[in-house]
C-alpha cells in the first residue's frame, strides 16, 4: 500500500510503502528511503490521461495535485476503468458519425437518439451529393458504355471499406499511444505498400471475375479486355489513395488539434467515394477506346 | 485487503478482509463472519468475462477457481486493464472490416497488415458486385432518365451509414452488458422510430435541396416534382430499413453464437445499398410516370 510523503503545506514530495514504513526504525527519516520521482496527475488534467498513467505504470492509484503542487486527492484504478470505458464508447461513436451520448443506449430517449446520428448523417448527405454531381459529369460517356456504371457500386464500397480500414487502425493506434505525428511519414509508407497489396491481389481476382463470369457466364459483350482493365486498374489506384488518406486525414486532424476519430470511416468514404469516381472516369477515357 | 477463505483441499469457500481479521477476537471463527457470497472466475472462462466482473463490482481482485472449485489464483485489476483495451481494439477491427492482429500498429508487418485486411475487402467487394447487378437491372429506366444515376451515391452512402450508426450503437451496447437478446423488440422498435424521424428530416432538407438547387438554380429540366419526390421517398423508407437490418443482425448474430461485431458498419452497408437501391428503382418506376 502506497503512502504519499507531503510538507507542511501539502506539497507531494515523494512515495513510499506501509511496508517500507514498517521494516524501517522509529528514528529513521522518511526523506531518506522515500522515492522522491512520483507520478501524478493535475487536477485540471483529461481523465483520460489519468487513466493511461494507470495502465501504463500497472499502478492501483495515482495521486492528484493542483496548480502549486499541493496533494489534493488520489484517484484509482477503477475510477479509471470506467474512464476507459467511457472514452471508448465515445471513440466508437465518433468514428461512425454519432456525436457522444452520455447515457446508456436504453435510457437515450428516441429524440436524443436522432440528435446524436441527425448531424453527421445530414453532413455526409450533402456531401455525397457532389459524388452525384461527378457522374452527372460523366453521364454522356455512361450512357456510351453503361456497364461500366455496374461497377459503380463495388468500386465505392471497396475504396471506402479500404480507406476505412486505415483510418480506424491509425485513430485506434494514436488513442492508444502506440503512434504519434512524428511516425507520419512512417505510417504513411506502410500504408501505401499495404494499400498496393490490397489493391494488385483484389484487381487480379476481380479481373478474372469479370472475364469469367461477366464475360463468359453472362455472355456481356459490353464487357472488353480494355474494360476490365479499366476497372481493376482503378481498383488498385483508388485503394491506394484510400489508404493514403485514411492514415493520413487522422493524424493531420490531430497535429491541429481536432480530434481525429471524426476522421475515421464515414468521413473518408465520402472524400475516397468521389476519388474512385474521378479515377474511374479518368483511367476509362484513357484506356477505352471510343470513350476520350 | 482482502482474505479468500479456503479448505484443507482449497476449496474456495468466503472471503474477509485484513480488517475483519484485525477487529475479531482469536478464538473467533472465521466461518460465523466471513461472507460467503464470493465472486469468482473460473480458469476456463474468457478473460473479457473476468474483467467485466472487476469492473462491475469495483473489486481491485478476484479470485480464480478450477472446475471443481479449488482456488488456484487470483487476477487484479491492472491485468484486466489491459484485457480490457485489447478487447476494445479488436472490436474496432472487427467492426470495421479487419482481422484482429495480436501486434501494436508499428510492429506489425506490411504481409500481416495485408492478411487481416484483405479477406474482408475481398468478401465485400465480392458481395458489392450483386448490388451492381441491380443497376445492370434497371439499365434501360437509367437511359430513359439519367439523372436519377446522379443520386445513387447520394442514396448509398446515406443508407450506409444509418445501418453503420445503428449497428455499431447495438454492438457496442451489447459489450457493454446494456443491451442483451430479451430487448430484441425494444430495441427494434426504437430504431425504427429513430429511423423514421431520420429519414424524414433529411427528406425535407433533401426535397428543397433538390428543388432550389439543381431544378431553380441549376436548371435542370430532368427533375419534376415526382423525381424529387421519389428520391425523398426513398430516403424515408431506405434509412427506416437500415436502422431496422442495423440493429437486428448483431442481435440475431450473438443470438446464434457468433461474434456480432462482424455484424457491422462494412456489412451492413453492402446489405442496405442492395436494399436502397431496389427501393430506389421501386418508388421511382411506381411514382414517375414513363418508368413504369
Amino acid at each position: 500500500m502506497r503512502c504519499y510523503v507531503t510538507d507542511e503545506s501539502r506539497h507531494l514530495l515523494g512515495v513510499t510503502t506501509v511496508k517500507e514504513l514498517l521494516i524501517h526504525d522509529y528514528d529513521d527519516i522518511i526523506e531518506e528511503f522515500m522515492e522522491t520521482n512520483v507520478i501524478y496527475v493535475n487536477t485540471l488534467d483529461d481523465q483520460e490521461l489519468a487513466a493511461q498513467q494507470l495502465q501504463k505504470y500497472n499502478f492501483l492509484a495515482l495521486p492528484v495535485v493542483d496548480m502549486e503542487e499541493r496533494l489534493v486527492g488520489i484517484i484509482t484504478v477503477d475510477d479509471a476503468f470506467d474512464v476507459i470505458q467511457e472514452e471508448n464508447t465515445e471513440d466508437i461513436q465518433k468514428m461512425n458519425a454519432m456525436l457522444p451520448t452520455e447515457k446508456t443506449y436504453l435510457k437515450t430517449s428516441v429524440f436524443e437518439t436522432w440528435k446524436s446520428r441527425f448531424p453527421w448523417l445530414l453532413l455526409l448527405m450533402v456531401s455525397a451529393t457532389f459524388t452525384g454531381s461527378i457522374i452527372t459529369g460523366f453521364e454522356e460517356k455512361l450512357k456510351a458504355l453503361t456497364i461500366l456504371t455496374a461497377f459503380i457500386p463495388m468500386l465505392m464500397d471497396t475504396g471506402g471499406n479500404s480507406g476505412g480500414q486505415a483510418s480506424v487502425t491509425i485513430i485506434r493506434a494514436m488513442s492508444l499511444g502506440e503512434v504519434d505525428f512524428r511516425d507520419y511519414f512512417r505510417v504513411i509508407w506502410k500504408e501505401v505498400r499495404v494499400g498496393l497489396y490490397c489493391g494488385l491481389t483484389l484487381a487480379a481476382v476481380n479481373f478474372i471475375k469479370i472475364w469469367v463470369v461477366d464475360r463468359m457466364l453472362f455472355k456481356n459483350d459490353e464487357i472488353t479486355l480494355l474494360v476490365d482493365l479499366a476497372i481493376c486498374m482503378t481498383l488498385v489506384v483508388e485503394i491506394v489513395f484510400a489508404k493514403f488518406i485514411g492514415c493520413s486525414l487522422p493524424m493531420l486532424a490531430k497535429k491541429i488539434g481536432f480530434d481525429p476519430a471524426v476522421m475515421s470511416s464515414p468521413f473518408i468514404t465520402t472524400i475516397v467515394d468521389a476519388i474512385s469516381l474521378l479515377v474511374f472516369f479518368g483511367i476509362s477515357s484513357a484506356v477505352i477506346p471510343g470513350l476520350s
